[in-house]
C-alpha cells in the first residue's frame, strides 16, 4: 500500500483511529511509564502504570502469529499492512538521522502509530474467537464478591476498589508468591516504607514538578477533562461532522498528530481557536492548568509541612539506600524491594482494575556497578524462551517473535545480562502464578518512551479484552533517582570499590574562609557557606580556573547570585593513592502492577462450562486461587459434623486453606459455588464416609470436575502435595479409583 | 493511709505524679480506645489506640505479683496502698450511685487514679531488675536496620518510621501469622479496602466531628502543643516554683483533676487566667483550637469531594457489611477481617513504634445476634489461664489476678462467650508469637472509658520499658456503627433469622403524596419526599397519633423544619403473619496494633550475651524470626561454593527463609550478626564438610549458642521441622552428636 493508499484508507477509518490513538511520547517529553510529563529532554522521571491501557488499547493481540501468517488468506491480508508500517518505520528512522524538524518526526511517527494500529487490529480480527466476554466475567466477580467500587452504599467513588474475601485471598497468595519468588529466592533487601511523603523529597525525585496532566474545567459546574482528550475528542467531532467545511477537516488532520506534543500555550490556543466547550454541557471551558496527579495532604498539626500520598514505592528504597548498602556489608550489588499501596489522583479513572487512583505495587531496585552487568545466575534462563517486540519489530512492521533470553542478550536485543535475568523471572513469575503464557509479551520501549538515563526498557506486557495492558516494567535506569536525593541532601549515595591495582587520584577542596564571608554577606553568608559546601570536583576546577584569572567568580543558590572573591576561598588540589573507587550504582528496576496482574489472572482463567452459559469459574493455579479445597458435607445431616470438624483441623495442620460450605443448598450448587469461588478441589463427606470403614470421602477437581475416593486420613497429605505443585492431579487419578456413585444412601 | 496521709504524699510527688496522670477519660466524655472525645455522653467513637501510652506509662508492671506480695517486706510496703486505692474506689462508686455533681466525681476519680498510680509505681520497684536497657535495644534495632525513622537523609519527620528488611520481614511473618491464626483457622471474611475515604462516609461514623484534640499555636512561630498537655505541664512548673505563693498552688492543685474534662472554654479561661505562653519561646499562644486528627485531602480534580486516610480500617469492614453478609449466604455469626494501614495526624508523637502518624492495623469485626452471644468453640478456650485486672481489681485497690476464661465468663467478669473466646485467641496469638506470658494482661475499661453502646471492652496490654501498652483492644460493641452508615445512606443493614415460630406483627408505612407534597414545598419537595421515605416505624406512629388530634406535624431535614398537613401522607397500619425478623447484629472487636506488638516482641526478646554487653539479641521465635536459617561458609575457600549453593537450593525447596552470609568476616563474629538479626539456626560449612563422607555440617542454635553436627542433606528437613514446631531443639541434641571442633583445618 502507498503512502497515499494508506492515507485514504486512514482518512475514513480517523475517528475510530482517534479514539485508539498510540500514546507514545514524542521526543520533547520524557516518560518511562508512558505518563506525560511536561518537561523538556533532559528531564527524567519514571511513573510506572500511567497511560498504557489506551496505548494498548490500540496494539493488540499478537499471539499465535505464527499460525495465522501461515495461513495464505490471512497473509494476504496482513502482508500489504506489514509492509507500510515498515515504510514509514524506515521514514521516521531516516528524518531521526537527517535530524530532522521536530514536528515533520512527530508527524511521520503519528502515522506509524497509526499504520501499527491498523496491523495490529487486523491481526486481532484474525483470532477473534479467544475474546471473552467480559460483561459475564464481571458478573462473576461482583456477584461473588472477589471486587466492587468502593463505597457503593455511598454511590462510589470512580478508581477506588473494595477486595472483597476471594479477591483479598488471591491478592494475599499473590503476594507471598511473589515475596517467596523474588525477595527469598533472591534475597533481596525487602522495606516497609511510609506512604506519607514530605514535600521536599518529591521535589528532588521531580515529581512535585512534573507528575501532572493538563486539565480544562467547566467554568459553571467544575467538572473536569483531560485537556489532550478534550482537543482529541473534539477533531474527532469535527472530522465526523457533515456541515464542517473540507478546509476546516485539513487543517484539523494536519494538526492531531500534534496533540500530544503540545505545550500549555498551544493546547490554550487550539481550544480557543476551535471554541470548545464542555462536551457533557456546552458550557465555557477553562484555559488549560497543569494538575498534580499526587494526592496532597498537611503532615503534624501547624499546616507547614506539606506532604503527599507517595506516587510510587520505589522512592521509598532510594531514601534508604545508604542503610541498605550497609546492610550488604558496603558491598553491590544488592536489590531492595518493597510491595506496597501507591496513590494517583487521575483525572478519569476508567477501566476497571487497571486505573485506578489507590493501588498496591511491588518494586524491586537492584543496584549493580555500571560497569559490569553481567548476573551470576544467567545461565539458568538462557534457554527460556519468550515473545519480544523489540523497536525493530515495532519499527520494521515485523510481528513480535519467540526467542530465547540467551540470543536476545547475544544479538543485543537486550541490553544487558542482569535486565535478561529479571525479564526472565519476570516470565516465569507471571507464569507459576496462572498467566497464560499465550498472552505474554515483552514490548521493547521506543527511544522516545523513555527516560534520556534508561539504557534499555522492555513492559511485560499482559492480553486482556482491554488490549495489551503493561503489568511489569522492567527498566535498566542510570543512577539517576540516588543522584536527586544526594543533589537535594548533601548526603553521598555511593558505594566503595576495590581496585585491583591503587591509582593515583587528584583531590580537589574548597575551604570557605568563614570570617570573611561573614563580614561580606551577612545574613546570608549561611546560604553562601552551604554553596560553598555543595561543590562538585569540576565546579571546584572551574572556579580555581576563573579566580586565577579574574579573582572572583559567582554562586547561585535559593535563586540568588553571590559574587565571592578569591580571597574568601581556599582551593586545594592534591593528589593521592587510592585503593578503592566511589560507584554510583545503576539500577534495574523490575516494577509490578498488582492489580493489572490480578485482572489479567481473571481474564486468562475466566471459563464457562460447556454447555451451561451460567457455570462460570476461574481456573486459577492452587498457589493463588483463594482456597485451595472446599470441604462438603452431602446434606444437613449431624453424622457428617464429626468427619468435617476433624477433616478441617487436619487440613489446617498441614496448612491447607479451605472453605467448609456446610449450608444446606444441594450438592451440585454447592460445587458450582466452589468452582465460582475458584476452588480447586473439594471433599464432600457422604454417607459412605460413615458407614464404611475404612473411612472415604471423594475428592473432586474443579477443571475437570473428574471425582476420585480417598481414605479420609490421606486427603490432606493428597490436597497439600496437590496445591503446592508436589503432584499432579493425573497422578492422584492414576493412584485412586474414580468416583462416580456413593453405596450407602443414608 | 488516711486519706489525709494521701494527700501530703501526694504533694511531694506531683510533679511526677502529673507527668504520669491516667488519663482514663471522665464521664463527660466517651472513648473506648482513651482518645479524647469532644463530645457528650450519648455520642459514641471507638477509635483504637489512643493515648493509652501515658496512660500506661503510669499503671506500670504488675507481674510476679503473687511472689512479691507473699515477701512480707513487700507486704508491708504495699498493703496500705491497697487499703487506700481501696478507700478511694468505694468513695468514687458511693459518689456515682449518689449521682454526685459531675466535678464531685471527677475530683475522686482522680485521686483514685493517683493512689493507684503510686501503688503501681511501689510494686514495679520491687521487680526493677526486670527492666530492659531501652537505649542499648534501640542501638541494635538501628545499627541492623529493624526499622528507622522515615527520611531520615531530609531529617526526618516524626511519627514515620520505615522498615529495613529484618523488621519487614518480621512485620510479614507477623501478618502471616495473624492471617493463619484468625482469618483461616476462623474462616474469617477478610476483605481489603480503599485508604482513602470520602468525607460522607467518616462523617457518618462520627470521625469528622469528634476525631479531634484541642492544641494551642504559638503565635509567632506556629509551633504546636496540645493544651491538655501544656495545662498541665504549667501547672506542674507552679507547683515546683518556690516562688509562687501557697495560694496559688493550692488553687492550682484543685484545678488539675478537671483539666482533662475541660471544655474548650475551660481551657482557654485557665489558659489565658494563668497567662500561659509557649513552653520553649515564651511566644504568646493562642486559644485552644479544635485538630482533627485525620489527614484530610482532596480525591479527584475537581476539589469539590473532600477525602480523609482513613483513621481505621473498621470502616471499611462496615460498609461492606451486606456483600459480606451475601457472601455468608445470609447467615449470621461471621467475622470480617482487615490488614492495613491507618493514619492520624498526632499533634505530638512519642515514643517510637507506640505512637505513631502512620500504622498498621489488623481488626476483626465478628457480626452475631445479639440475643445469642455464645460460641461454638468456647469449650477449646474454657481452661486457657490469663491475668485480668477487672474494674473490681482497679476499684478495689487489688493486684490483676490469674484465673481461667471459663471462670471469668462463670462469674459474669468476662460478659459472654463469644468475648471470652476471642481474649483467649488473642492471648494464645500473643505467646504464639512470642511474647512473654508474664507480661501480658488483660485490662478492663472503666465505665467512662467505654462507649455508652459496648457493653464490655478489654485491652490487652504489655509490659514494656513505657510502662502497659495497649496492643490489642477487644470490645463487645452494639450495632452502633451498622447504624450509622443505615442512617447516612438509607441502607438497610440486617440480617434476617429465621423464627421457629411464625409471629403476627403490625407494620406501619406511610405513603407520601407527591402530588400535594409538590404544590405545597416547591424546589423543598424533594427533600420533604426524602425525610419522609427515612421515616422509622416508631417515628411514624408518633406522626400517625399526632395527625390524628392535630392533623399536621412537622419534620427537620438539612437544618430545615417543614411542617406537613395530614392530607399529605397516607399512614397504613397492617397486621401479617412473619416467618423471619430482621437482626441488627453486635459485633465483638479484637483490634490490633501491629506496630505496638512489634515493639513488644523486640523488649520481650531482647538478650544481652553474659559476660559480652556488646553481644545484644533478639530471641524472636522461628515463627517470627525474619529468617529461620543462616548458611555460613567458615571462609571464603571456594570448596565451600557448591555446598552453600546446594544447601540454599534445597532450603528454598522446603520453604526454609535463609540468609547465606559469605561475606569474609571471621566465623565469630558472623555468628554474631546471625544473632543480632535474630535468626534462630545457623549452618556452617566447613572443611569437614568438604573433606568427609557422607558431608556433613554443623547446625547451631541461637539462644544456647549450642552446635550439632548432622549430614547436609538431612539438614533442610530439621530446620524445617524446627521452624515450624514439629520437633524442638532438645530433640536435635538428642539424635545427633554434639560440635565443638572439626576435624580438618583446610
Amino acid at each position: 500500500m502507498s503512502s497515499v493508499g494508506f492515507h485514504k484508507f486512514a482518512k475514513q477509518t480517523f475517528p475510530i483511529l482517534l479514539r485508539c490513538l498510540n500514546r507514545s511520547k514524542p521526543l520533547s517529553r520524557v516518560s518511562v511509564g508512558a505518563r506525560h510529563f511536561h518537561c523538556s529532554t533532559s528531564t527524567p522521571a519514571l511513573p510506572k502504570f500511567g497511560r498504557k491501557v489506551r496505548q494498548n488499547t490500540l496494539s493488540r493481540a499478537l499471539e499465535n502469529i505464527k499460525e495465522i501468517m501461515a495461513d495464505p488468506a490471512a497473509n494476504e491480508v496482513l502482508a500489504p499492512l506489514q509492509a507500510s508500517v515498515k515504510e514509514q518505520g524506515d521514514l521516521v528512522r531516516q528524518l531521526k538521522e537527517q535530524k530532522a524538524p521536530a514536528n515533520d518526526v512527530k508527524v511521520a511517527v503519528t502515522e506509524l502509530k497509526a499504520r501499527k494500529k491498523l496491523l495490529e487490529d487486523k491481526l486481532s480480527r484474525e483470532q477473534e474467537g479467544d475474546v471473552i466476554d467480559r460483561a459475564k466475567m464481571e458478573d462473576l466477580l461482583k456477584q461473588r464478591f472477589f471486587y466492587d467500587m468502593s463505597f457503593s452504599i455511598y454511590g462510589g467513588v470512580t478508581g477506588l476498589y473494595d477486595m472483597g474475601p476471594m479477591g483479598c485471598a488471591i491478592k494475599a497468595n499473590l503476594l507471598q508468591a511473589w515475596r517467596n519468588f523474588f525477595v527469598l529466592e533472591e534475597q533481596m533487601l525487602e522495606v516497609d516504607t511510609s506512604i506519607l511523603t514530605p514535600e521536599v523529597v518529591l521535589k528532588a525525585s521531580g515529581h512535585v514538578e512534573r507528575f501532572a496532566d493538563f486539565m480544562c474545567k467547566d467554568e459553571k459546574n467544575g467538572e473536569c477533562f483531560r485537556a489532550d482528550h478534550l482537543i482529541e475528542a473534539h477533531f474527532e467531532k469535527l472530522l465526523a461532522d457533515k456541515k464542517a467545511s473540507e478546509e476546516v477537516k485539513k487543517q484539523v488532520r494536519a494538526t492531531i498528530p500534534l496533540v500530544e506534543g503540545m505545550s500549555k500555550q498551544e493546547m490554550t490556543d487550539t481550544i480557543r481557536k476551535y471554541e470548545m466547550k464542555s462536551p457533557t454541557t456546552g458550557n465555557a471551558l477553562s484555559d488549560p492548568i497543569e494538575f498534580n496527579l499526587m494526592f496532597g495532604t498537611s503532615i503534624g498539626p501547624t499546616g507547614h509541612m506539606k506532604g503527599f500520598l507517595r506516587p510510587e514505592t520505589a522512592q521509598g528504597i532510594f531514601v534508604n539506600f545508604k542503610r541498605l548498602l550497609e546492610f550488604n556489608q558496603g558491598r553491590l550489588p544488592f536489590a531492595g524491594a518493597q510491595i506496597g499501596n501507591a496513590f494517583r489522583n487521575e483525572i478519569s479513572p476508567r477501566s476497571g482494575l487497571i486505573r485506578v487512583r489507590e493501588f498496591t505495587m511491588a518494586e524491586i531496585e537492584h543496584f549493580i556497578d555500571p560497569s559490569d552487568k553481567d548476573h551470576p545466575k544467567y545461565e539458568s534462563i538462557k534457554d527460556v524462551e519468550a515473545t519480544f517486540y523489540s523497536v525493530k519489530n515495532q519499527l520494521g512492521g515485523e510481528l513480535p517473535h519467540l526467542t530465547t533470553f540467551g540470543k536476545a542478550v547475544e544479538t543485543k536485543m537486550i541490553d544487558n545480562e542482569t535486565l535478561a535475568y529479571f525479564m526472565a523471572r519476570i516470565q516465569l513469575f507471571l507464569l507459576k502464578v496462572g498467566l497464560d503464557a499465550k498472552k505474554i509479551r515483552f514490548r521493547q520501549h521506543m527511544s522516545n518512551e523513555m527516560a534520556h538515563y534508561a539504557s534499555d526498557c522492555w513492559d511485560a506486557e499482559c492480553k486482556t479484552s482491554y488490549g495489551w495492558v503493561e503489568c511489569v516494567g522492567c527498566a535498566d535506569r542510570s543512577c539517576y533517582d540516588l543522584q536527586c536525593h544526594t543533589k537535594a541532601t548533601g548526603v553521598k549515595m555511593v558505594a566503595e570499590k576495590k581496585l585491583d591495582t591503587p591509582v593515583e587520584k587528584e583531590f580537589v577542596t574548597l575551604t570557605a574562609k568563614k570570617g570573611l564571608i561573614g563580614k561580606e554577606f551577612r545574613q546570608d553568608a549561611k546560604v553562601v557557606n552551604e554553596a560553598l559546601a555543595s561543590l562538585e570536583s569540576d565546579e571546584i576546577r572551574a572556579i580555581h580556573e576563573k579566580i586565577q584569572s579574574e579573582g572572583v567568580f559567582s554562586i547561585e543558590k535559593n535563586g540568588k547570585e553571590f559574587s565571592v572573591k578569591k580571597e574568601m576561598v581556599e582551593i586545594k588540589i592534591v593528589k593521592k593513592m587510592v585503593h578503592v573507587e566511589d560507584i554510583s550504582p545503576s539500577v534495574v528496576e523490575p516494577s509490578f502492577g498488582i492489580g493489572r496482574i490480578m485482572y489479567a489472572l481473571f481474564e486468562h482463567n475466566f471459563k464457562v462450562r460447556e454447555g451451561d452459559e451460567q457455570r462460570t469459574y476461574f481456573s486459577l493455579p492452587p498457589v493463588i486461587a483463594p482456597f485451595k479445597c472446599s470441604v462438603l458435607p452431602l446434606s444437613g445431616n449431624q453424622d457428617f459434623v464429626p468427619f468435617v470438624k476433624q477433616l478441617s483441623q487436619d487440613l489446617t495442620l498441614v496448612r491447607v486453606s479451605h472453605k467448609v460450605d456446610s449450608s444446606s443448598t444441594a450438592i451440585g450448587r454447592r460445587y458450582a459455588r466452589t468452582d465460582a469461588l475458584a476452588i480447586p478441589f473439594a471433599v464432600t463427606i457422604d454417607f459412605d464416609t460413615v458407614n464404611k470403614t475404612p473411612h472415604t470421602a471423594t475428592l473432586r477437581e474443579r477443571d475437570s470436575m473428574k471425582q476420585i475416593r480417598a481414605e479420609v486420613s490421606e486427603l490432606p497429605k493428597i490436597v497439600s502435595d496437590l496445591s503446592e505443585g508436589r503432584t499432579k492431579w493425573a497422578d492422584v487419578v492414576k493412584a485412586h479409583p474414580a468416583f462416580e456413585q456413593q453405596e450407602s444412601s443414608k
